[in-house]
């Protein structure tokens, strides 16, 4: 048996063992290997029915009454506790809405401002959450950290939020936070972070850098937009102070579907929004001119949510509630299917024609591999056209991402092969 | 033949008269009589299909391919430039995303930064196209005057914007923002002002407001969410620098459809935005670590667009393709129908029991019919038990839209009628 038809036939044994193998039947899914999730989630079978009886019936029959009626107007709260078990919140303390960029935005002004009323009331005010010793309990914290290799749209916002602030903004790279900490963590403010970076899949240490934040007095934002629906994030576990992150990747919610922003518990009542909108007070529909925020996650609320997306996001949230389907399961065979993957490439792809930028050591690794390789751009619409779908991120990068739910094992077999053929051919 | 008679059979003549009439075909609407379409437009019929085909076959069989394929990258000014003609701005100049409170806040940190920096400069730095004469060149810019009986989210943004550039708030009625400029104008950064009061239907006259506003050297910001489908603005030929607006209520793009934005073309390189998503980078896909903004209305752009509703408002525009359709005939029809309902009114409903605060002069009206009466909460739930729809604003007024396009004259004598029958019954 070659070693092609032994990983064949491997993956068969994998997808025949797999206990998440059934859930693929719930998307709608053709004969093309979609590996590009960790960009658009494919569609849930059940999603379009649903977003029809939103238009038909409740915009159409029941109009304006569907705000209470149909449970519209506290859609960004419920649904957003749908979101909070997959990102281990316990429920009221994630709310949807908004762009990820705008809920960045959100957090990180919001962040600077705890940061600097603690700083005011020269005592560690970050109450008995927070992690930090306040250490620079009554200094000027007028600097944000920034991971510097981050997605480009939250070093953009960052900038801004900086500027609006007073605020200094420092790139770091995610390894060098806890040093650059010691150096001058009495100034810093914010510091904000990805759980797993967009072009490599590294999967960055949560625990370690949110402790290593609170110990300097500062405040953590995490961006879970390549981790939420792919792995445990904890954010309650390991006191992360807020977090945004987007719900078309791993979480399926269709095209451009709302972000969502995480603020605990204990630090909502000094949540202090720079966009205030109506739908973040305490009473909206009192339209009186002074602004008074509401209690809980709704603050983090601001203009009339977009219902459409917003409502086919919850309708694709169900598959969560399907028989052992857990974010434990998810990661498992999310591991497995990169080993898979990994080990496939190895076997498939001469010596030195991709290389992988994912960590091997499974600490370390998202649910995507990264393979740097000559002429990506050109390679990756080769692969498409042959019905490997991935993507292609400048300069040199071919990204695969392995979504649990409906990627199988020959799927990831299928695409290093190609991958190999397209690479030698 | 009773007065009673004589109404309804003029309601008649006058439906048989409409060039507008067949239009209510387009939409979908049952025996109710719908004055509620300036807080939630009615359904167009041909919305949901095209819905289904953005979530069946652009996600669900193109899945990632439809950012290219189904024009999903573009559709925020693509869909901008359809709503551009009905609010009198040349293409290029309009961008559709975020709600209206985001947009408000981009508009207002924009409009400051303009301002301050014309003072900086020492200059008239608005450029030709600016109706200002300069008059405070050189001055500190630290000013931002507000509508003082706004719908609350633009005074609580504008709020928020003024905190974050180090500038006062000043809530002033519209009447006396001239009053206010020449007062101390040359402090004055910018003024937000909205074109029809969402309370009482008045509509300000923007050609005015925004002279005088140039005349101090400031921008003018206007909030078309009320007036924007329902009758000519003017943005171009009356030199407004920026406006925003929603696209729910005459537009009828659904539920928390996505706002607009728009910026003057000759400003459109100064515009620097407090929200420079990746979507507003000159190349979005080049991953840059540094922001270089994009040219023309794409600038206004944040995050991932979300496309659902976008696409549905995009269908949802097609009613303005329609032989006949034009703001002009929507704003003859409008007038139209407000004067026959205070007519009704008038006949029926006993003196005292309803105050109109809606401006009996067509210059001051939009198209909304605004009366305070006497428990008008309870009111109101009466009315639309008996199929009547407007709705209620604390602490006293009914409110009654009429959408030309839907709207009737024999739903305008019903709705009259039924109120008159429940004041008195």
């Amino acid at each position: 048996m070659s070693e092609r038809t032994g990983l064949a036939g491997e993956a068969e044994e994998l997808d025949a063992a797999d206990p998440l193998a059934a859930v693929r039947g719930e998307f709608v899914l053709d004969d093309v290997t979609y590996l590009d999730g960790n960009s658009l989630g494919a569609l849930p079978a059940h999603v379009p029915g649903r977003v029809e009886d939103v238009v038909r019936r409740q915009w159409g029959e029941l109009r304006i009454r569907s705000w209470d009626e149909s449970g519209w107007w506290t859609a960004p709260e419920r649904i957003g506790d749908r979101i909070a078990p997959l990102v281990g919140a316990a429920a009221g303390q994630v709310v949807v809405g908004d762009s990820t960029s705008v809920n960045v935005f959100k957090a990180l002004v919001a962040a600077v401002r705890m940061a600097q009323e603690d700083g005011a009331a020269g005592a560690d005010g970050r109450g008995s959450g927070g992690g930090g010793s306040g250490s620079g309990a009554g200094a000027v914290r007028d600097e944000i950290l920034v991971d510097a290799t981050t997605f480009p749209t939250d070093g953009y916002i960052a900038d801004s939020a900086a500027r609006l602030t007073g605020c200094t903004l420092r790139p770091v790279l995610p390894a060098e936070v806890p040093s650059a900490l010691a150096d001058r963590g009495e100034r810093t403010a914010a510091v904000l972070l990805n759980h797993v970076d967009y072009r490599t899949g590294r999967l960055h240490d949560l625990p370690a850098l949110t402790a290593a934040v609170h110990a300097a007095g500062a405040y953590a934002v995490w961006d879970l937009c390549h981790s939420a629906g792919a792995l445990p994030v904890g954010l309650d576990e390991h006191g992360v102070d807020l977090a945004v992150g987007c719900t078309y990747k791993y979480l399926n919610g269709g095209p451009g579907s709302p972000a969502y922003l995480y603020v605990r518990r204990d630090l909502q009542h000094r949540f202090d929004s720079p966009l205030p909108g109506w739908n973040s007070h305490a009473e909206p529909f009192g339209m009186r001119p002074d602004y008074a925020p509401a209690a809980g996650a709704v603050r983090g609320r601001v203009g009339t949510p977009d219902i459409l997306s917003l409502l086919a996001l919850e309708a694709a949230l169900d598959v969560w509630d399907g028989a052992g389907v857990s974010v434990a399961a998810v990661r498992a065979k999310s591991l497995a299917l990169t080993d898979f993957f990994l080990r496939c490439v190895g076997a498939y792809v001469p010596g030195g024609r991709a290389e992988s930028l994912t960590p091997a050591a499974h600490a370390e690794r998202g649910s995507q591999v990264a393979l740097r390789c000559d002429g990506a751009g050109d390679v990756m619409k080769r692969l498409i056209e042959r019905g490997v779908v991935g993507d292609y991120r400048p300069p040199d990068v071919l990204r695969f991402g392995f979504t649990p739910l409906y990627v199988g094992f020959a799927d990831v077999e299928r695409a290093a092969r190609v991958l190999a053929e397209t690479l030698t051919g």
